[in-house]
């Protein structure tokens, strides 16, 4: 058990550690080599699009679903840690809906049509269904008047759909940066080496591609593991520690 | 209980139709608007790398995957569906690597660099682990020499490393559907309308994707499923039921 507490907070360190790294990464391609960031219909607004998606919708995303795996959280009432997940999950919708109106902002003001690549089919559809995932597990799990067969009936769906919709979020991501990779790195564009020949550029987007994947797996990893789950108390909402103390 | 069954032969169902519309589109697009194929160096040759990684990676690998869910082979020996599984996985490889000939033959035959776009890196990374998942696969649960021990102890990183590779083969696929059309969807080319435009053609291979990713989904609910696990018996190379029959 012990055994199994320590792999959980090496493989929970992982995910944050990677967690920076995404960011760091995404932060250091779109400021340093995409010229930074606006709001003013220019390629710089643009660039708040990978930086927004990356963060809200893999980091914060995959972060927030795995606060239940913490044992640390185990201990007290369920509540707070369903807020945390609820509260997180909501910051995370809220960055990729500001995500989604900055590449849209981006194209009106240049002419360019919405929604024609399969990058952003499957993007729209991923932050549909995580948007969707959220009314539906705030309804289910958030409001008091929710009843106890209701949860049990969603909670299984709701915990697969959270991993298919990581699944999409990483599909999203991985065809943008490609995207937007061969869209800049033209022999033609101001002196930069093309896509091809590899530049500076072109790995770090690449290794952030690798570490957004690297990321997924391990959330993915963590919300598998059946000795990792939150021991589910008799009342939901109350503490596993509580109740096994009162029955004592 | 024969709810569950129903509930798996509408998944299983599901599986099969999503697998036949993913080998028509594919082909359909590479034969009607690509085409058609050939072994030449030319873009005909190109044409095979995404009929054969869709066939191969995600169509061949994900129904393998399944197999022993069917409950129609719970009643006999493992070891045909044991070959079975192995020998579809084998095939989806043999394909998988055909498709990365096609595709380097054709670079080579151009001098186009290999393997500097993310979608190189995740795609060799897919094939490469899936290479090392059918070594280490045969030889844990085909070698007869391999104690249960070892096999008992391999068996949980095996299924999720397979459904691990599964979502690399979705990312690797989209990621390539979408930068081929953005390759070739080009206003200047033989009077195609370009990729923003939403051509015919651009809304077949975006389908396509879509398809996958759904055919993928379907393969996962089904993997995740704890009660469409095939029941083991205490010696895995008997069939369950016989087991029951020799207790009785």
């Amino acid at each position: 058990m012990m055994g199994s507490a320590g792999a959980f907070y090496a493989a929970h360190a992982l995910c944050v550690l990677l967690s920076v790294v995404c960011v760091l990464l995404v932060a250091h391609w779109n400021s340093s080599y995409r010229e930074g960031f606006a709001w003013d219909g220019t390629a710089k607004q643009f660039n708040w699009h990978p930086v927004l998606m990356v963060v809200g919708l893999v980091v914060l995303y995959g972060n927030a679903a795995v606060v239940y795996r913490v044992p640390l959280t185990w201990r007290a009432s369920k509540r707070p840690w369903k807020l945390l997940h609820a509260g997180l999950l909501l910051l995370a919708l809220f960055f990729s809906v500001l995500g989604l109106c900055a590449v849209f902002d981006f194209h009106n003001a240049n002419r360019i049509p919405n929604l024609y690549s399969l990058h952003s089919w499957v993007g729209i559809l991923t932050v549909g269904l995580f948007a969707a995932q959220w009314v539906v597990g705030a309804g289910t799990f958030l409001l008091p008047c929710s009843p106890l067969t209701v949860r049990t009936l969603v909670k299984p769906a709701h915990v697969w759909l959270g991993g298919a919709i990581l699944v999409l979020s990483v599909v999203s991501c991985i065809s943008g940066i490609n995207e937007k990779l061969f869209f800049v790195l033209k022999s033609s564009t101001n002196g930069t080496k093309p896509y091809p020949q590899l530049p500076p550029e072109a790995v770090l987007a690449n290794s952030l591609g690798v570490v957004i994947i690297a990321f997924a797996l391990v959330v993915l990893k963590i919300l598998s593991h059946k000795s990792w789950q939150r021991p589910e108390p008799r009342n939901e909402d109350e503490g596993y520690r509580q109740v096994s103390v009162d029955e004592s």
